[in-house]
């Protein structure tokens, strides 16, 4: 099963689209790791994927404490997603790609900038002989997003302007991404890359709560999973949260 | 002293521009820390600095067995770069690099694409605060590049169209950065960076060897420094490669 069948069927099954954000700090990596299970034990029948970034993922270690953390969300039945961002040259990206997918990540977050030959191909490759997802950077959450995603570019392709995020939404449909990333922050970015996407790559929204985007209605511009990270991990009721959230969107996933 | 006081220094007293790229591959971490700590011992007399990529501290462990080739380095009077890539959201920026500064890293390698706003802001600022490095992703070495930093932009400031390398350029120079990155694949784009940099940002110039890049062209296009990977590590005799390289290039250090 491929890793966008493994997500939609958890979806399905606990009629959810949140993927919990593990973004938890600590002292040490022990007491890292032991938030991070408390959370996924408290939240776990309400999201359908798991979120990893490096700030969890360095102190942790890819070959230590990470792999109790993967265990524990496979047990719960979640898949996981490795935000790693990667845009390195493509011998770097290869092996780093696999290091992750050998340590049991289902999806890796890349980002398109960095382009196909010598960027992304490896990447791609070794993640369809594994059975395992590319998830593209669209449009990020932050407000300098728009310095990079929000730019004005020349397509090579036929020569005119459009926004950055739109062609790297018609090079996620041409590298058959497993999923992008349009921030939650700007919806009516989502609109659009909704609209070249149609049903083909869904969309992953990051950036409500704190960054200010607002679920609902990143849900009825197009997107198909919310990615939450400190409204759920630094609430004193992470349960509650999560279930409020999944109750709030439950209607409008489709 | 700064990092590019500290990097400068070096340079000097041993009269090479080296930066040794630790892209080394290995069957476990062990074996992996061994072959770093073997070609550091090998090669340090003829380099500047190390770089470090992910595919090399995933399996270490930022804080396991990188801490060992650390201090290895730090033996040697050597700088170390981490080279992350780093374009993620301001909060998992700002610890990502503070694992990496207090873990005894000189200096990370990020890429401008994300912005400044809650996005590279504040990895400059705690840079500044630890008297540490930011050097800025300008133009990649491999093919792929083009996609990204070789598109033609308009600049938001004047309305003009430019290629995407020559606004990073700019950034890197309003930003402050304390170097950036430019392929020495493509010396007409460093040639190109440094009218605009002048002697204010040292350009540290990746690709020769594997890739194509002539190391002399680099340097007489305009490269303060040069970053070599595979040409020593893969090399049967990693001393007399860094010898023979340093020697080479020594007479076009400025």
């Amino acid at each position: 099963m491929s890793f966008r069948e493994r997500i939609r069927e958890v979806l399905e099954e606990r009629e959810t689209n949140l993927i919990l954000a593990l973004d938890v700090y600590g002292e040490s990596p022990s007491e890292i790791l032991n938030r991070c299970i408390d959370l996924l034990r408290k939240t776990q029948r309400f999201i359908c994927a798991v979120k990893i970034n490096l700030q969890v993922l360095l102190p942790l270690g890819l070959f230590d404490g990470i792999r109790g953390l993967i265990k524990e969300a496979k047990n719960y039945g979640l898949p996981l997603i490795m935000d790693l961002k990667l845009n390195d040259v493509g011998h770097t990206n290869l092996q780093v790609s696999t290091y992750i997918f050998e340590a049991g990540f289902d999806a890796l977050i890349a980002n398109p900038f960095v382009g196909w030959e010598g960027g992304l191909k490896p990447v791609f490759e070794k993640a369809r002989s594994m059975g395992r997802g590319v998830i593209l950077l669209v449009y990020m959450s932050h407000p300098g997003a728009v310095e990079g995603y929000g730019q004005i570019v020349r397509d090579p392709e036929d020569g005119r302007a459009y926004p950055q995020y739109m062609v790297f939404a018609r090079k996620a449909l041409r590298w058959r991404a497993d999923g992008v990333i349009v921030g939650a922050t700007r919806p009516e970015k989502i609109v659009d890359v909704k609209k070249i996407l149609r049903d083909e790559v869904p969309i992953y929204s990051p950036g409500i709560g704190p960054q200010g985007g607002d679920p609902i209605k990143a849900m009825t511009s197009g997107a198909s999973y919310l990615i939450v990270g400190r409204t759920i991990t630094q609430s004193s009721k992470p349960t509650d949260e999560a279930k409020k959230l999944r109750d709030l969107i439950r209607p409008y996933i489709t």
